[in-house]
């Protein structure tokens, strides 16, 4: 008899689990995988990994405007993803290490949910009956193939992948399609560019990275698109031919019809919330397009049923996950506690890297706020200028015109992965410019762009 | 007549003078040099664009942990001094476009006070009288070069430099010793030991990096042994020789004379603030220590007169020199506003980087606070992970015991430098380990870890 089953241990799960059994609930987490889940195994880690390679090569491939020059700088793939797999490796075990430590007993199967019973809820997991007080949901997203023809099929034969298996090929494709220009789509994008593969994107919408802010959007597709990647934008995929290992991805585009030869096709067209099969009808859990409703504490329609995560198709960001696991395990505790959706930061790992948070313009007036908008390029900066030679960085703020309440900050340059969450911290604590001007930033840094920035807001 | 001479072009004058302007008041800067002041000119950032360069070739040379490997990686020392000067150029005359554009006047000349007059200050400049109804003080600092026998005369001849002329050097030197282990010591440390210059630092006290954490300044201080550079703590520099461009460097320690031979010294030993002639003394500004005395507001003892940035000997950062000319500013403008000491974030550029804001436990102690210390290893970011084989960075967070506000966060680690400005945003606005809590930090982050330790805070 448990307090708490966690269904799934990837970011909110474990991260749940940790905090539950902290706050002395017996606590049990049910992972069909790793512990991690997919931010972990198989999608932000093992990036990041990949991309700090590829950038350690872009360094040494461009070093000679910053005065160092090489001779044949390589980058082995091979030994690029065994550093990967080493280092999911590692954290991998370090999360176990944490649910040992915080007394979490975890399990390995897949979860599935019985029915409710007098004590609570059942479930079955690897054969075992076990039922607990309480359930949280946190079985995570997959990777949606959609129903192209002749796609399917390369996945099957390998020419086509998605997020997970890309992270696991060992040679290095010639050409590469990149069905999706998303935040996946365009970080893997930027790794084979780096190490030489010819690129292809082709996105559905007029413009990459979904709902970044346009102009930003602009600035990266031109910084790849100066580094050979080509863009595709406003073209439908409508059929994948496989040649034995050789394929063709045909677009239509304006009426026409344009195959792109490639030899490995990415498909990152989005993700769907991972409901099926862990019986959630049992206890009618309720549901909507797939994936489970919450509110903003977690709960489900089911008392005693929380759900956290990409399982909720809200916003699929491990951070997000962390959080929503927190809340609702504050919320089981009766504590008061909320995931503030208006502040969740969002970053793309490119180079530039791209960092945002809070209303865009576009966002601002769907819900019908009164906005300005202030945009600042990054060269104010010293240090950008000192460490990028022709970079074209901005960072837009969106102050709502009455107060000049900071609504929304969206960055592209250097660091922005590191420097959106102090934004985030301001749309949260729903600071004005001038509240900003009274805090003191470190000179030289990028940041301080923000800080100057506030001063032309009045 | 103008509203206000400003008494050198530096971060603390030409911020003001762009702030002064920007509110209506007439507003003149004298600088005897270029705009920028010793920042821009021969410190934060020249340095900042040597240390990118050099990081560029560190990437090169240990690029085999990541799976990058480069053959003969070379850095061009010449070609590196003239980016930056590209670099030192563009931005001064960025400052004097900015100057322009907010209707400030600027005249080339040392500015001397003649007294005080009916219309209120005279200054002189260039030949020129001057009259001010307000004057800022923000004539800046100097190095200091201790009363070492032989050292004044290795000024003369080059052999010793200071943070001025060590930027300018066209030649790499084979042995660099360093007098003085404080912020530019270790950043030009870092420099030459980078680009393959033997580097000892030779220190007074028994430890590096000044007032910085000692746990921290310990890690930094391993990290720079492991790579070779030496470090002679508690040591007294009693002797310079020079012998036509070999030198030795003697100092006493335990007991023992030891000499240290080289080609180039670097003296780091400390600053003071640039106040003889120019007049302070006709007007009866209050000094202490060879400083301006100034309160919170930036003002001194005479009406009308304000300070700012180095010359008030407080915290010699161009960041706070800033913040110091803009209060100044909002003072003579009757507006509220003061500096917040308590906040101000400060960086050491070197491999790992320093970043640091508010108490550590022992200037916490020294202030009768009761604080409480948590420290964790950066090695909880998974992408720290990802991209420091084999990092020994940390965060460490003090708090009031009480309340658990947040009076300092100092860390050791890639990004530091970008991360601290959230940092010393919790210190400013007394934000508690529970308020951090709430707020979402994107992942994979280094940043990350600074919200993973406020679960440890109780």
């Amino acid at each position: 008899m448990y307090d708490l089953i966690i269904l799934g241990g990837g970011p909110a799960g474990y991260n749940a689990a940790e905090r539950a059994a902290h706050s002395g609930l017996k606590t049990l987490v049910c992972e069909e995988r790793a512990l991690g889940g997919v931010c972990l195994n198989e999608g932000c880690i093992p990036t990041k990994t990949l991309l700090y390679s590829a950038k350690i090569l872009d360094y040494a491939n461009h070093g000679d405007k910053y005065g160092v020059t090489v001779e044949g700088a390589k980058l082995d793939h091979a030994k690029v993803v065994d550093r990967k797999n080493k280092v999911v490796k590692t954290l991998v075990s370090g999360i176990g290490a944490k649910m040992k430590g915080a007394g979490v007993t975890v399990k390995n199967g897949t979860a599935t949910i019985l029915g409710k019973s007098a004590d609570g809820f059942d479930v079955e997991c690897a054969g075992e009956k076990l039922t607990a007080k309480r359930l949280l949901i946190c079985t995570g997203s997959e990777a949606v193939v959609p129903p192209i023809p002749g796609l399917r099929e390369a996945v099957t034969t390998g020419l086509a992948v998605t997020n997970r298996e890309v992270l696991d090929i060992r040679t290095l494709p010639k050409q590469v399609v990149v069905i999706g220009g998303g935040v996946i789509g365009l970080e893997m994008a930027s790794y084979f560019n780096s190490v030489g593969c010819k690129v292809s994107v082709i996105e559905m919408m007029n413009k990459i990275a979904g709902p970044t802010d346009g102009e930003i959007s602009k600035i990266l597709q031109n910084n790849y698109a100066k580094r050979g990647v080509e863009f595709v934008l406003g073209a439908k995929v409508v059929k994948v031919t496989d040649n034995g290992g050789k394929g063709t991805v045909e677009y239509e585009k304006d009426g026409k019809t344009v195959g792109v030869p490639c030899d490995l096709i990415l498909v990152s067209t989005g993700r769907r919330a991972r409901t099926q099969g862990i019986g959630l009808e049992k206890v009618g859990v309720a549901m909507n397009r797939g994936a489970v409703v919450t509110d903003e504490c977690g709960r489900t329609s089911v008392p005693g049923i929380w759900a956290a995560g990409d399982v909720n198709g809200k916003i699929m960001l491990a951070h997000t996950a962390y959080r929503e696991g927190e809340v609702a395990v504050s919320d089981m505790l009766g504590k008061k506690d909320r995931v503030d959706y208006r502040s969740i930061p969002s970053v793309i790992y490119t180079n530039p890297e791209v960092g945002t948070v809070g209303e865009t313009v576009d966002s601002a007036k769907a819900l019908g706020l009164d906005v300005e908008e202030h945009t600042i390029s990054l060269r104010y900066s010293g240090r950008y200028i000192a460490e990028n030679e022709g970079g074209d960085g901005i960072v837009k703020i969106i102050v709502d015109k009455k107060h000049k309440t900071i609504l929304g900050v969206h960055m592209i340059g250097s660091y922005a992965s590191e420097i959106i969450y102090g934004a985030a911290m301001m749309v949260a604590r729903e600071m004005r410019a001038q509240d900003v001007q009274k805090i003191v930033f470190p000179h030289p840094s990028v940041c301080e762009v923000i800080r100057e920035e506030m001063f032309s807001i009045k």
